[in-house]
Parts: C-alpha cells; sequence; structure tokens
C-alpha cells in the first residue's frame, strides 16, 4: 500500500463527510430541540443535565464518518435485512395485513425493529435526512397498526397465541420488547416532536400497569430493560405511574418469581446485589434502570448496590477493552479476574449496556471515573461491534483469535447490529453535561457545540485529532456574562496532561478534572495537552488468562495484533521487548486513517510447537529470532484478511 | 527447622521402612504369584507381558515409604471411614443383618468397598500384613453376603427398591460398582489364590450376561469402568462370555442409548472418536477398556480411535503435571487448549485413570511414549492426590490456588482416595515389563526385582535416588543363559542421558530406549546418568491460562510455589528471572525429605492492585523489587500451612 499523508487522508475523509453533511440540511421535517438521550433535566437527584444530541455539531474525522455511514449504509441495510428476515413482517402479520408469519419466532425479534426506530429518530438529531426519516415513520405506521385494542403489542402473540400472553416472562421477553418500544417512542417524540408512536408506547404502558404491580401480576420479564425505558416515559409524559411502574419491575425481582436463577438477576433483591453476575446485557441494564431510578427516587439503597457493584464490575470483571461478560456459557459475567481472552463473550450489546449505565451514573454523580469507563467501553468493546464497512457485526469481541471469528451482516438473535447503531448517534451527547455551576466536557472531538447554560447560549468549539492525537483546543464563549467552571476532563489513561489557559499552563494528573472558572462573556481559549503516547499495560496477577503478559493502549485506544499487518510471524508467537519503545505510523486500514505501532520483540515458529504441549524454555529459545511486530486499534480487527489476533501478548 | 543432611534423612526414612518390611515378612496367609495388575499374558495382541507386583521388592525412599504408610495408616483409616460413613453398613443392610441404612446413597459407596478391597488385595503383594488380611475378608464377607440369590449386588437396589434396578443406567452406576467388584474379585484372587470374592464377582458377572446383550437389554452405564474389568474377569476365569459382555458395552455405547451426551461418551460410536471429551475419569476408563478389548481381539478400529485420543490427549488437552480434566463444570475435558490453572479440574481419580490407560497402550506397543505420560501423572497429577499423612486427599487438584484448596479425610461421593490407595501398590508391577526378546525397565527406583524371562529367572538390582538424583546403577544377572535385550527407557525429560555399559559410553537422547543386548548369564552393570536438572518449560502459545509463562521441572517432577516458602512475596505476584539458574537445595516437608529450588525474579506487593485491574507496566515497574523464590515439588503442596500456591510463573 503505498503510503498517503495521514493529514491528506484525514482531509479527504473531512471533505467527503462535510460534503454529505451538507447535503442533509433542510430536509422536509422540523426538528425538535429536545434530543436528550437520558433527561435528567427535572430528576430531582441528578446533579448534572445531559445537553441534546443536536446541540454539537461533530467536524472530527473518527465519529464523524460513522454518523454519515449510519445514515448512508447502516440504517438502510439494517432495514432491508429486517424486511428480508420478517422482522418487519411480524408487525403486519399482526396488523392482519398478511398472512406470512415466517419471520416470527419465539424470542424477540421486535426489539431489533423498536431499536431501530430509535437509530433512526436519533440519527435525525445529528442530522436531518429525509430518506430516514421516511422510512423511520413507515416503520412507525407498521407498529402502530400491530397494536390490538387493548394496547398490547409483541408479535409472537397474536391470534391463537394471544392466550399465552403474559405466561412465560422468564423466557419471553414481552416485557423487555415493551422496553425498547418506549425507548423509540422516547426518542421519535424527542427528535420529531410528533406523537404516534408515544401513543402507541402510552397505551401499551397503561395495559402493563394494569396488568403488573402489587396485588396484580407480582411477576416481572426474565430480561430487564424496561425498568429505564419506562422511567424515560415518565420523564417524556410526566406520566408518574410509569415511574411506579419502573420501581415495582425492580422491587419484585430477586425474590425467584422469575426463576431465582443469578442469570436473570433474580436471585436475590436489587438492594442486597454486591457483586456483578448473570446475563451481561441484563445485569447492565438493570444497573442502568437502577440509576434512572435514583435519579428521580433518592433511594439510597439503589445507590449502595450499584457502588458494589461498580466497584466489583471495574476492579475484576471487566476486560481492557470495556467489554462485558466473560462467559460464552449464559453470555455472562464470570467469578472475579475470570478474563479469558479467546472465549470471551463481551458482547457488544454488554460494552453498549455498560456505556449507558456508566453514562447514567456519571450524570448523578459528575464524577469522572464513570466517563473513564465509558470512553474504554465506547473506543474499544462497543466500536469493535460495527465493522469499517458500516454493515457488518460482531455480536461476541473475543480478545484473542484465530481467524475464525468474522463480522456478519445479522444474527438471527435480535441484538447488537440495532443496538450500535442507536448508540452511534447519541455520542455528540456525551461531550458534555451541565451542572448548576459548571459544564463538564467529557469526551474530545472536533465539534462545534451550541450549549445552553442556565439560559445563556456558550458555544465550544474543539480542535483537534483525538483520539489520535492528544493536542486539544477548547475556546469556550458565552452569549452574555455567565460564570461556571469550565470541567475539562483528563482521562486516568493519561499520565501526565498540561492544561494552558491565559498564559498560564498547569499539569493535570489523569483521573482529575481540570478547572478553570470565569465569566466565559469574553470568551476564553484553552489549550489541552494529554499525552498520547503508546504503552504496555498489565493486568492484575489474578487474572489468568493474561497474566503475565502485556497489552498496548495508546491515548483511550486499546491496541491488537493482527495476522494481516504481521506477514512474518503468528500473532500468537510473538513475544514482544518491552524495553524497546513502540514506534507510531500512518496507516489506512480499509478507508480509515489510523495511527499504528511497531515494536520490537522475538517470534518463532507455531511449527515448532506441532504435536508438543510443553517444552523446556531453552530449547525454544534456540529458535526465537528477532521480529519486529505490528498492533492497530482493537476496534479496527477483523475489518481486512482473516487471520489470527490478539490484545495480550507474551514477554519472551 | 534445623536442616540435617539429605542422605542422613533418607537413610533414617529407609532404615524405618525396612525394619517394618521385615515384621511383615511370614504373615499367616500364603501369597500367590500371580499378582498381575493388568494381566496380558495370553492377550494375542499385547506386545508385553506385565511382571507381578510382588516381583520387585521396593527399596527407595520415595515409594516404599508411601507403601509402608498404605498398610500402616491409608487402608485402616480409610477402612474407618467407610464405617463412619455407612458404606460397609450399606452391604450389611442388604444382607439384612441391619435395619440401619443411613450409609445408603444413591450413587457409588459401594464402589469405595471394592476399591478398599482391591487396594487391600494388591498391598498384599507388595507386602504380606496379617491385619490387613484380616480386615480385607471381613470386608469381603461382607461384600459377599449382601448379594441376591440371583448374583445382583448393590446395596442401594435392595428390598422395595429392587424394582428399580437396571431402571436408570445413565446415572445409578448399578455397572460401574460391578466393574470394580469385578477388579477387586481379581484382584483378591490373583493375590490370596481364594476365590470367596471372585465367585461373587461371576455370579454378578453371569447375571449381568443374562440381562444385557444384543437382543436383551440393549444399553450401558452412564460410567464406564465395567468394560476393563470384565476383560480382566474374562483373564482370570477363562469365561469367553465376560470378553463378549465387555465388547458388547462398548459397542452399545455412542448411539444415545444413554442420553446421548459427550459427558458420558455416548454421542459417537467408540471407533469414530477423535477427540478425548466429557467426563475425564469415564472417558479414561473407557479408553483403558477398549485397550483391553484391543489387545484379545485385535480389532484395529479400537486402536485407530485410541490413537486419535491420545494424540488429543497428549498434544491439546493435559496438564504439564498430567492432570487429565479441565473443567469443573462436569469434571470433563475441556476443548483443545483449555487449562486453566485455578479451576483446573484433574481430579485424582482421572489421572489414576489415566495411568491406567498408559499402562496398557504400553502394554499393547512397548512404545516409550506411554510410559512418559505415565510417569508424568504418576509423579505429580496422580501423587498430589494424597496427603504425606497418608490420610488426607484431594479430589480436584487444581495449579493454581489462594489457599483455599485443602485436603480433605474423605469426599462424600464415592472416588479418590481408595483410587489412590489401590495405584500406590500396583507401582512396583509398573517397573518392568517382558517381550518376546527384551526386558523394558519402564520406571527408577531403588529395587530387587526377580523376573521370568521365559523361565529363566533374571534378577535386576537398581540402586540410586530417583527422582531426585538421575545416577542409577541396574545390575542385571539371569539365572542361566538368557540372551535378551536391556531396553532402558530414557525419560522423555531427559535432554541428556549417558549410558555406561562394559566400559563404554553412549548419550542417548530421551524419549527413547538404550538397548543393551547380551547373554545375560554372565551379569552385568549399566551405570545410567540422567540429566536430572531445574529447568523452565513453556506451554504452547495456544495454552491461553499459560502462555508466556513458565514452568519448572526437575527430572519426573513437576515444581511449584508454595507461600510458605515464599514469606516475603505473594507467590501469585513473582516473576521469574529465567536467565539466572535454579538452585537445588535440600529441605523437608513434613516427614518427607525432598529437593527444593531457589530462583531469582522481581516481585510487587498485592497491594498495589487494590482497586485496579490494569496499570501501565512502566508504573508498575518502579514497584518491582528483586526477590529470591522457592519452589518445592508439586505433589508436595498443601501438607503445611496454607496459601497460595502456584505452578505457572510470570516472567517481569
Amino acid at each position: 500500500m503505498k503510503r498517503r499523508s495521514f493529514l491528506q487522508l484525514l482531509a479527504v475523509i473531512a471533505a467527503k463527510s462535510q460534503a454529505k453533511t451538507t447535503n442533509f440540511i433542510g430536509g422536509e421535517h422540523k426538528l425538535n430541540q429536545r434530543s436528550i438521550v437520558v433527561d435528567t433535566s427535572k430528576s430531582p437527584k441528578s446533579k448534572l443535565k445531559a445537553i441534546p444530541i443536536n446541540a454539537v455539531k461533530l467536524q472530527d474525522h473518527f465519529w464523524l464518518p460513522r454518523l454519515v455511514d449510519l445514515q448512508e449504509i447502516t440504517l438502510p441495510t439494517q432495514y432491508q435485512i429486517m424486511e428480508e428476515t420478517g422482522r418487519i413482517d411480524n408487525f403486519r402479520y399482526a396488523a392482519g395485513k398478511t398472512k406470512n408469519s415466517q419471520g416470527l419466532r419465539f424470542l424477540a425479534p421486535d426489539s431489533d425493529v423498536y431499536k431501530w426506530v430509535e437509530a433512526a429518530a436519533w440519527s435525525l438529531a445529528v442530522k436531518p435526512d429525509p430518506k430516514v426519516y421516511k422510512l423511520m415513520n413507515l416503520v412507525v405506521d407498521e407498529i402502530a397498526s400491530a397494536q390490538d385494542e387493548d394496547g398490547y403489542i409483541h408479535t409472537f402473540f397474536t391470534f391463537d397465541r394471544k392466550k399465552e400472553r403474559w405466561t412465560n416472562l422468564r423466557d419471553m421477553h414481552e416485557l423487555y420488547c415493551a422496553g425498547h418500544l418506549f425507548q423509540a417512542a422516547v426518542a421519535h417524540h424527542r427528535v420529531t416532536g410528533e406523537d404516534k408512536l408515544l401513543k402507541v408506547a402510552t397505551r401499551f404502558a397503561d395495559l402493563i400497569d394494569k396488568v403488573f404491580g402489587w396485588g396484580k401480576k407480582e411477576v416481572t420479564d426474565g430480561h430487564p430493560e424496561v425498568e429505564m425505558a419506562l422511567i424515560e416515559l415518565y420523564r417524556e409524559t410526566g406520566e408518574r405511574r410509569y415511574l411506579e411502574l419502573a420501581k415495582f419491575f425492580l422491587d419484585v425481582r430477586g425474590h425467584g418469581r422469575v426463576g431465582g436463577s443469578h442469570y436473570i438477576q433474580d436471585h436475590k433483591p436489587f438492594r442486597e446485589l454486591e457483586e456483578i453476575t448473570g446475563h451481561a446485557v441484563r445485569a447492565l441494564y438493570l444497573n442502568a434502570g437502577a440509576a434512572d431510578l435514583y435519579a428521580e427516587t433518592g433511594d439510597e439503597t439503589l445507590m449502595v448496590a450499584l457502588e458494589k457493584m461498580w466497584k466489583n464490575l471495574t476492579e475484576r470483571r471487566i476486560y481492557i477493552t470495556g467489554g462485558c461478560g466473560a462467559r460464552y456459557e449464559g453470555e455472562a459475567f464470570g467469578r472475579d479476574y475470570e478474563l479469558p481472552n479467546e472465549r470471551a463473550y463481551a458482547e457488544t450489546c454488554a460494552a453498549i449496556a455498560n456505556i449507558l449505565w456508566q453514562w447514567r451514573m456519571f450524570l448523578l454523580t459528575g464524577e469522572i471515573r464513570f466517563i473513564d469507563v465509558l470512553e474504554r467501553s465506547l473506543f474499544n468493546g462497543a466500536l469493535s461491534g460495527i465493522g469499517l464497512d458500516g454493515k457488518s457485526y460482531f455480536y461476541v469481541n473475543p480478545l484473542a483469535d484465530r481467524g475464525y471469528h468474522r463480522r456478519q451482516p445479522y444474527f438471527e438473535c435480535a441484538c447488537c447490529p440495532p443496538n450500535i447503531a442507536r448508540l452511534l448517534p447519541m455520542i455528540p451527547s456525551f461531550l458534555y453535561a451541565l451542572s448548576d455551576d459548571a459544564i463538564f466536557v467529557n469526551l474530545y472531538a472536533e465539534s462545534l457545540a451550541n450549549l445552553n447554560f442556565k439560559g445563556v447560549p456558550v458555544t465550544i468549539v474543539q480542535r483537534g485529532n483525538y483520539p489520535w492525537d492528544g493536542e486539544m483546543e477548547l475556546q469556550v464563549q458565552s452569549e452574555k456574562a455567565a460564570k461556571f467552571a469550565l470541567k475539562i476532563r483528563i482521562p486516568q489513561w493519561c499520565s501526565k496532561a498540561t492544561v494552558s489557559f491565559d498564559g498560564q499552563a498547569i499539569e493535570v494528573e489523569g483521573g482529575n478534572y481540570a478547572v478553570v472558572e470565569r465569566d466565559w462573556s469574553q470568551g476564553g481559549k484553552v489549550q489541552l495537552s494529554l499525552e498520547v503516547t503508546a504503552k504496555y499495560v498489565l493486568c492484575h496477577p489474578f487474572v489468568e488468562s493474561s497474566a503475565g503478559r502485556v497489552a498496548i493502549e495508546r491515548g483511550p485506544l486499546v491496541y491488537c495484533l493482527e495476522q494481516v499487518d504481521n506477514p512474518e510471524v503468528d500473532v500468537w508467537c510473538v513475544g514482544v521487548k518491552t524495553e524497546r519503545p513502540l514506534e507510531a505510523f500512518e496507516k489506512v486500514i480499509v478507508n480509515l486513517p489510523v495511527i499504528a505501532l511497531e515494536g520490537e520483540g522475538v517470534g518463532f515458529d507455531l511449527k515448532e510447537w506441532d504435536g508438543v504441549l510443553y517444552r523446556p524454555l531453552r530449547q525454544m529459545e534456540k529458535r526465537f529470532r528477532k521480529i519486529r511486530f505490528r498492533a492497530v486499534p482493537y476496534f479496527s480487527w477483523a475489518n481486512r484478511d482473516a487471520g489470527a489476533m490478539t490484545v495480550w501478548l507474551m514477554r519472551l
């Protein structure tokens, strides 16, 4: 491959993105200004308020191309697959429009459709797009007409199967799908201002409220999700019954009424949980719901459990990629320090669920640690879930592979593809958050933000080439007098950061906020210098699968060795020389310019191990040869030729 | 502890053992000369014939003390526990002698009793002992009187439960227990010449033959064992129906008739098996049975499957300790290269089962590789199953532990303790084997052997201090003219060996036989010098749990770091400097003089990892301190203060 200048390449990408962005502006529909993903603006216990997606206009080379592809490629291809697999037909069938029920499956295909609508809606807050808008509303129409007269909606339990409704809460995902419907409806309403889907949602929520509750059906769903969805529905409609219902669904759990297993977090009441266990997406969605409930109720017993689980997750059960869920069996969290690499589950949805939970914890507390975890999951374990083509996906995100794990256009099980699609357009809203006296700068990306600090318009321009480079410029300007602190996140991964303002430079340690407080009506420019250098990382010695090995990080990105970049040696047969420096170089992976790394080590032929499981070190050392290896960002792997990959490297 | 001279200590042990041995000689009962564990003397397809246990008189410091303890401590304490737990009462209950049925359990407590009888019988071939003999025959009497008139015997299915006999072959272990009865009976008969238990066995075998077979009950037991037992019963009685029955039990398996799961090797016909899967003891017992069947029938399709499974086991699924079974779940083999250390299952019984299988494969072929694997399992994964006190046991043998895994006096589940008890007295018979033209020297231990080479008495005296030292002297003398090859095993672990004979010294590579052929009536002395030095060992890079880490071996022994020997650093926080030598030193563990090792490395405080899962290497390196660590033989671990242990060590 002929090497082009990195900046040249980035400029090409940017121009392409910009051109497309321009085309979208001025679509036929009006944009509502309340495109807030988690609306804590009236939540009594939330220290921070989230900003709307459309308050931030991305202009960067990392996320913007993804968001362009989202509307150009991801949403259309996902729609097509939903048609091909009968997921939309299921709604037509339920509405009596077709006799074809081939798409029906007992699990949760409806949720794919809802997540897709949510993704489409949020994407319109990023950029108006008439085609996406039209398609989204066609799907909304199909959903609406599938609703029963009593408000029930789940395409599997129609006609003859009506009598089976609510009979197997543990496995049938009726409330789980309801939750995704509610989230889609809230997104649709917030972005478009239209209430068609919101009405569907509230009719169903009202039915659920009639059926479930203390003295009514005292049981909940095997798959958490409805809790956070109901609270957002409460926030959007003001209907307090939905909040109460969410509380009921949390309180009724943990008494063995849905099977009693760890797998579905029914083994203990939520407030007694100390470890994060069971199915990872379930556990993290439940925690997100509990965080929302805390935001509204201030029930401290919820926070106690959430903090214990956060500690357990971050200190013992999360992958370096921010991936969650060690076990194939049950798509579940493992024991403490059980973090296998090749057999990692680390479902894309679990990384997304973790982001949704961390974001809520951050809004509740304003504590930087939650964004540190969010950023890790976002740039690595979640982003790896979607291919650079914008239309191929990972359900499972292992940290080592022999070349068999490849991206797929969709999965039989309703899941990750529309989930990553709904996550991507949320990203602009993660960049900032507001408190009573501060604007929090959480994530970095070249962008223009139009914020509203207590009624005063504030613009923040970010310039820089994050995450490839740590030099960021923040230009802040309030329209009129407004004193507030700019709380600039110095990421925990950053060992050294310099913040320059007004001719003064201060050093700040990673994991802290650099605070610049003043009246911003005069404007101000903050120069941020985060040390982005490649480094080797060790894991806790109890993590058997990786103990004594090293991973590579650079900025927020975790790196891996892919076979395609290392023709001279099997990447599983590399031992690094950690005393030698890692050198950065520019590279294009498919269509994406990245900073790749080159390092030094020894390697051996895999053939040396033919028919042998254990060999004397001295014997092997004679067969070591000096090599140079190349590493690429983990999120970008498996976009080229199939081959071995590994995150954790031996030291030989 | 005051350090005494190693040789002094060994001398004390030896004197003690010798004294006891002398006391035993001249017991009240006669010893049969046919104490052969696997009697292939008439098996058409067996290249080798096993020798009787009592042909070898151990005089060494490693095994002999174990065999002394076996009769002094192990067998009596196990008997006591069998009484306390009602295992013997079960037989009395079945015989109508008592109404007490507290000991009854649905699984296989009967098999513990049978295994104990087998252990006692073989032990009498090592050393006559009137107390053991008397106790054994008392137990035999209890067994005999529990037999039903039709020959049935399994204490759970008595009285009201008679009608449930043979109704749940998958789970109820009726044929498994029968197998252990047959093995006990064969051992009892071979050693004592008495036929009381053999009659019980044949009556039951005759009943089983009436009930099971093509056109009769076409099903088998969920737990293999009866196959090899029936073939030994056939060898002992000459009754060909037992051989046919063993063949039937093998052929009927693998067609889903006992559940169809991998777990019980019922997913595929035996001859189609390519990987070793499922419950480890079941899989290895089945293979031992199939090897016996091959010995008698020469059915090559059996050998094809056995060879494939052997390759799969030894190249991908066995621990460095010779332990078998990676998974807690199902006590089972895992996938290829799935060899977790802390969660290793590596059941003591599975290592024993592996020894039983490897021994049979060796007898069939005369190939050294089977003894190499046998020796690894024997000195490490099996021997670790019994404490140095001779009365505490491991069911599970992990390769890493945090100090929670401790030896127990017995297990609720019938299993390992009497299995290790029956293995130990077999060891003398493993030292040699005979072919038409050679005597194979398999294992080393100071001893006197009286062999019979085609009717000519041959004595072999072994002198040396194996496994601590690799200098062995073999003095061979035939009573009259006898030309044969002495095939001296150079263990695969040995990188360099010198064999000196008749003033000539040759170097032989590990994994080969040194062959000395001549007429031995003149006598001859072979000087064997095996390089026994401590070395670091790597594992295949696909073994995620240990890749890039090193283990320590010295001779046939695998070493581990125990916390009790390393007060200055948590043994899980040690990184070794493999370029520095490992120094041997003498040490006594409880009552056992061993060669321990000391090496150099770096260590860090576990506290450095409080609340952190991943840390930059550079940051940690500042906290490394130089340390010296001490390692002890793996088999000897967990006999002193509880604490962390690890076999695989980081390199930092």
